[in-house]
């Protein structure tokens, strides 16, 4: 039976992700340290703080060497206070850990600090009484961090490890607005109301999109799925956050990628092996891209910026809707896109492309016109285009076929993005990007893209998964 | 005033279309020729006929030798005996006046002679009581020669010609299914409305389509707008048949070549000049005709076959609902039709044609499928692309990108033209082209277009006028 397969993948895998006793002591001792740090410079404050995430519950990951510090203010502190108190103190942390820092910004700013290679957010927030009268996003962390203290047992432990590693193995892991996929907290709470990641993966193989509800404090009113529809439209998963009933916990997760999630599911069931945890190192191969590329027979084109200095999570946003304002552009200008999407390294590069189904169109475009039934519209088209083209009937309509100012993509593509900041914004390009543009941008067309691919071997990973990605 | 110069225009132009007494005399000879012989074959049937059109009237065109001669049968005699005597009396007559002949076909057959240089159709029909209980269309022409010997006064006679002079010049004299324009009886008619060519121009100047009415009987009911439009939909210009009020005259006239006649007017009165009377003669200038082609950027593709045995009014309504068929096939493979058109020399060769926006696709084609919250539709698109191509999610719909059967337009054309003949007509072929279509076609590229329009001069200055129409 395949059962006994799929404990005998579990074993092993939970052998290889378990951290090594000389691991777990030195990620105690990094705690303690940031721990006694921490307390000594809110000394004079008189704040306390709150380590949180996987680390203090030991469902952490190898290789994610990270967490965060939150310094509880006072909820009676200022907004403005809190700011700039916030980084005070998480500059004097990181000083006196003698780590490197920065300062970065999300819904406040905060510092970031680097201390023995472990990444450290320190994040002011307010300490509320309820997790429903939260100030800021993060002021919810600290009852999150309470409610798991009290039903995360023990034995759960090794089954939250499986299922992060199971995700990351899909990509499915982080509710970055890179990745749009499962958080730490939601693994941690599915692991809960399935008890093991095997039972989780037999349920989730079996899940249907918007019809499955996860409410583990059992809160009322939850069983109407009319009502769950219209509080979460278009959500595939909800888990209710156990301390905020408003809050779907998986409001992250993507359509697409909660149907991955559950072809994962089953296709692991059906033939389980080591190799749905663990993505297979990438070799980008430029050749074989480029014979795929001009293969396909459509057309790519793209551009690429300097990437702004936003976090992650606001510039991935952005791209993506600047990608879909370019993408209705062109279409409106009879450029067929097929396909589009963005790219950027988080540091100094951005890149948003798009595959074409036409970019070198005839001279002249044909537009539909009122019925000649309406005196009032046909004497608007007929001034509006008289001067630009020919005009004539078809049927009962008038038509005119006028001149096309682009019939070609690549300066079509140069003109919406050679523009003055304000226009660019106007048109829909979002404001940090608008920004950049303003500055520089290079058009790539498949040379330079391939080019890209092969300098940063994550687009070149991208652009690989852009001709083979697929969820059935 | 320009007034003045109309009118000096009219009479020059007048001078030039009436016949002279000589060619007035040859018809008058012509027509009491075809009288008598026709009296003579008449007799032992007991039957009566009659001559009709313009040259009864004296309205006739110098260029336009043909009349019809109808045979009335009594209208308690059987569609079968009709049909067969009818062709035995118009051979006999044929005969009788050393004309060559040949049958032809309209609502029946009929005999079409060639007498001393005319063109003289030899129609049978039913001699009925009033033009409301006529059998067949052919039955309605005596009522009308009766109804316009009563009104077409000989001061009408000059004017007539001019009209029908001036819908010539246009290229809108006729409403066989080639044309769509304005008929002889409907020339006639707007004539005796308006009483001289002049204040029919002036006030076509200023239609305005679906407004005009002409109710020369005056008969009651058309007054009220809503119900013409729910009795004549879509039909510019209404002119009751004084002797039918359930018929447009004008019915054959369609929205664009009524919008050509009110500029054409409109322009006239303008600049008023002997030009609007007389098309240049046309030539064809095959080079610039392919500079233009391949100047557009578009791409032309079409094809021949042979002209099957049918009348012209029969077999252009069929070409160019083939034309139709064919634009909406090839655009259901994302090969987007600009324009195209059909001609014919009603003899030989029927060609089909299309202006294309795309011809040369990518591999694959992008299909957006349900909502991922349809499992019943979900389950269906998976069935159906799984095997065909890659499936993935985009917002919360599936997406397929399968393989393209035909990139390239020309193949795709033979394809769809590759059929037996029933498989033709289901594709919505029609009949008689679709027969001629499985014994033989030619697909025709740019280059087989030009040299047709080298070899046709008529079909040459449809393609010349494909790039330079215009109706504004």
């Amino acid at each position: 039976m395949d059962g006994d397969r799929v404990d005998k993948v579990l074993q092993d895998v939970l052998k290889e992700i378990t951290p090594s006793e000389q691991e777990k002591q030195q990620t105690s001792a990094i705690l303690d340290k940031v721990k006694s740090a921490t307390n000594e410079i809110l000394k004079p404050f008189g704040f306390s703080h709150l380590v949180a995430g996987s680390f203090i519950r030991d469902t952490w990951m190898r290789d994610k060497k990270e967490f965060d510090v939150f310094i509880l203010f006072p909820k009676n502190r200022s907004r403005e206070k809190l700011e700039k108190d916030g980084l005070e103190i998480g500059k004097n942390i990181a000083k006196k850990l003698r780590g490197k820092h920065r300062i970065a910004f999300a819904e406040h700013p905060y510092v970031r600090a680097n201390i023995d290679g472990y990444e450290i957010d320190i994040v002011p927030c307010y300490k509320v009484d309820s997790a429903l009268r939260i100030k800021s996003a993060v002021d919810r962390t600290p009852f999150h961090n309470e409610w798991l203290s009290r039903h995360l047992f023990p034995k759960f432990i090794p089954e939250v490890r499986l299922f992060k590693q199971f995700c990351k193995g899909q990509g499915l892991y982080g509710s970055d607005t890179k990745t749009l996929g499962f958080s730490g907290y939601l693994c941690e709470l599915l692991t809960i109301n399935y008890r093991n990641f095997r039972t989780l993966a037999e349920a989730a193989a079996k899940w249907e999109p918007g019809k499955v509800l996860i409410n583990l404090e059992g809160f009322s009113g939850f069983d109407d799925i009319d009502y769950l529809h219209k509080k979460f439209p278009k959500q595939p998963l909800i888990v209710v956050d156990p301390v905020d009933p408003g809050r779907n916990v998986a409001a992250a997760v993507s359509p697409e990628n909660f149907m991955k999630f559950v072809f994962a599911c089953r296709e692991f069931l059906k033939k389980p092996s080591r190799d749905f945890f663990f993505r297979k190192p990438f070799q980008v191969d430029p050749e074989k891209l480029e014979r795929e590329m001009l293969n396909k027979k459509s057309k790519f084109i793209g551009f690429s910026f300097k990437a702004p200095d936003v976090i992650p999570d606001i510039l991935w946003p952005q791209l993506r809707r600047t990608g879909k304002r370019i993408r209705d552009m062109l279409e409106d200008h009879d450029f067929g896109v097929m396909n589009w999407d963005v790219w950027t390294n988080d540091l100094d590069k951005c890149i948003i492309f798009f595959e074409l189904e036409s970019w070198s169109l005839p001279k002249h475009r044909k537009l539909i016109g009122p019925s000649i039934f309406s005196k009032r519209h046909t004497g608007e088209f007929i001034e509006k285009y008289k001067d630009k083209g020919r005009i004539w009937i078809e049927n009962e309509f008038w038509v005119a076929e006028i001149r096309r100012t682009f019939q070609e993509v690549r300066p079509k593509l140069k003109e919406i993005l050679t523009e003055d900041e304000k226009t660019l914004k106007a048109k829909g390009i979002a404001s940090y990007l608008a920004k950049e543009i303003t500055k520089k941008f290079d058009i790539l067309q498949e040379r330079e893209l391939i080019s890209h691919a092969r300098r940063y071997p994550e687009f070149g990973e991208l652009l690989t998964n852009f001709f083979e990605k697929r969820v059935v």
